[in-house]
């Protein structure tokens, strides 16, 4: 461990699929990425809200917590670091550098309660990594705020098209250039059901087969009615475009209307319907909408296939710019949560 | 001018399209543009090999630097900031903090003399900022070293995929995460020609024909041989991946060769025919490779049209990664420039 490069403490909330990778890469499978060498967690603590919790100041041992935080099961009663702590007692009081906040978006709660762990953090002068759409799409002007007086930073890489580096990219090498709008096609379960439909699928079987396919929730609802499209399109218009739009502001229409009389009509005209996500300045600010769009076969838009995602920038400066994720696997998500770590490791 | 942003006194060589251009945003349009009002350019010198120069300490007007330099002709014999110096002569000489190159690329001089220009301004301790691919295709390793040691910076953003920018996200956004793999569809002439041999064209009229659209330059070998896309991955290999790869040693294949038996055959496997450019990291070093490949109609490198151009990014951490700039105009290649000069004004 270089004295460069000192240890970051790290409170992790949520440990399903991408805690778990991002905890795997860092400890278990680091030697293979030599970009990482950089990166010396401490896991302070490990927090899910119905399995249970770990914590131990001078660190977890990582392999211990992927094998005693399974996915299926709850930490066992006689685990020796086992904490009765409840996350917020743990944002306010454990001692930790960062929050690695991996919960689920609640589009009902208005992001809550990550929203208010994120600023209790922030404000403890503790940086924050979340993939989670939320606290950025509710709050992303008053966190930001909080983070700049405490001198600490609200990074949020892979709330938006996994661990493309949207953001980070936005941030350093669009330098000069104003981004006047935005358009993509950010959700992956709407794409797949539009080609199920296509392809002559009723839509409960669409979402049958998305569910069986890995990409729909359980209650794949955020996703068909356009939430979750709403949440992303919101976190990039208040990021990229100064906003300040929250998901119910965004003009909003998901694909459960969607007749097969619309699929054969956009056929008829050479387009595939597409969930499409907008957000551009205007005179008087920012607006930002979610609706499905018939999309020229032609059209890079048209060629989004399966988890893949597309994100077209406009700016004064250039003509517009793609940045398309073909078949993104958990290691995305987990990278964007990585990234963010190497930001806070070596600020640039 | 605000005591933050200090003037950057600036040496431009070669004063075509895109110099112009850029003088023109930096000057006349800059109003325009409020992500510029960082950069505060005084032209101490505005050089051209044949159609003369100007110099002039306290800078130059650059409103009468437009007129007086124009694209069809040289500098009135009468002007007073009229110069003798040689481009050489100026780079040694003249009080500087940056040197704008804006040559055009010669690979059977392999780069020269921009190549010993560049080399000289850096050891001089000052920055460069070039459009031109030769000094990264034929001497990145060195001329970085050599930048390195003066502390300056060597930029050269705009010589692949013009503004698109390429070289920061690389830089800043994939921090982490070690680039394995690198291909691309990157010189529009060879584009534009493969096309409208689709369309049944002859090789002659293709060419005759992108010229007239503007695309191919007077003498369009370097592009149909396939010298433009292997500088442009020399340079990529070089930087992304850390190779030492010259033009000449990239494996070439240019389109001159191409039978109309070709196209068919691609168009009945449900392909089409694109110049494809490739590098990736061996355990032997870094090989680069430029030819003609059958993409699937599918795939996204099928659909990139006119002056477009494609590049996908396969890295350790992530799914493939793909930029796409979309018709570019003159004020992509000068947004590279703009964007390296931001990058001089507030390094990040």
């Amino acid at each position: 461990m270089s004295a460069a490069h000192p240890p970051l403490r790290i409170l992790m909330i949520g440990f399903g699929n991408v805690g778990r990778k991002v905890m795997e890469i860092l400890s278990v499978a680091r030697h293979r990425f030599p970009g990482l060498t950089r990166l010396h967690p401490v896991w302070v603590g490990v927090f899910t809200r119905s399995r249970g919790a770990l914590a131990r100041s001078a660190g977890l041992d990582p392999q211990d917590v992927l094998q005693s935080l399974p996915a299926e099961s709850g930490v066992p009663d006689s685990h020796p670091y086992r904490t009765t702590l409840t996350v917020a007692e743990a944002v306010q009081q454990l001692d930790y550098d960062i929050l690695v906040e991996l919960s689920v978006l609640s589009i009902e709660q208005r992001g809550e309660p990550v929203v208010t762990w994120v600023r209790e953090a922030l404000g403890r002068g503790r940086h924050v990594v979340t993939a989670n759409k939320g606290p950025a799409a509710f709050a992303h002007a008053e966190l930001s705020a909080t983070a700049n007086r405490a001198g600490v930073r609200f990074l949020f890489e892979s709330a938006v098209m996994d661990g493309a580096p949207v953001f980070n990219m936005a941030r350093h090498a669009l330098m000069g250039s104003r981004i006047l709008e935005i358009s993509g096609i950010l959700n992956s379960t709407t794409n797949y059901v539009l080609r199920r439909l296509e392809e002559g699928s009723s839509l409960a079987e669409a979402v049958a087969e998305a569910q069986a396919a890995g990409f729909a929730e359980a209650d794949p609802s955020l996703d068909l009615e356009g939430w979750d499209a709403a949440a992303k399109i919101a976190v990039l218009a208040n990021v990229l475009l100064e906003g300040r739009v929250t998901p119910p502001e965004v003009a909003r229409t998901g694909i459960t209307g969607i007749t097969p009389a619309d699929i054969r009509r956009a056929r008829d005209r050479g387009c595939r319907l597409k969930l499409v996500c907008r957000a551009r300045r205007t005179e008087t600010g920012v607006t930002a909408r979610v609706a499905p769009e018939e999309i020229p076969l032609d059209d890079p838009f048209a060629r989004v296939e399966g988890s893949g995602s597309i994100l077209r920038l406009e700016t004064d400066l250039m003509g517009p710019l793609l940045i398309t994720q073909e078949n993104p696997t958990l290691y995305d998500t987990a990278y964007g949560v990585l990234n963010d770590l190497l930001s806070l490791a070596a600020p640039v």
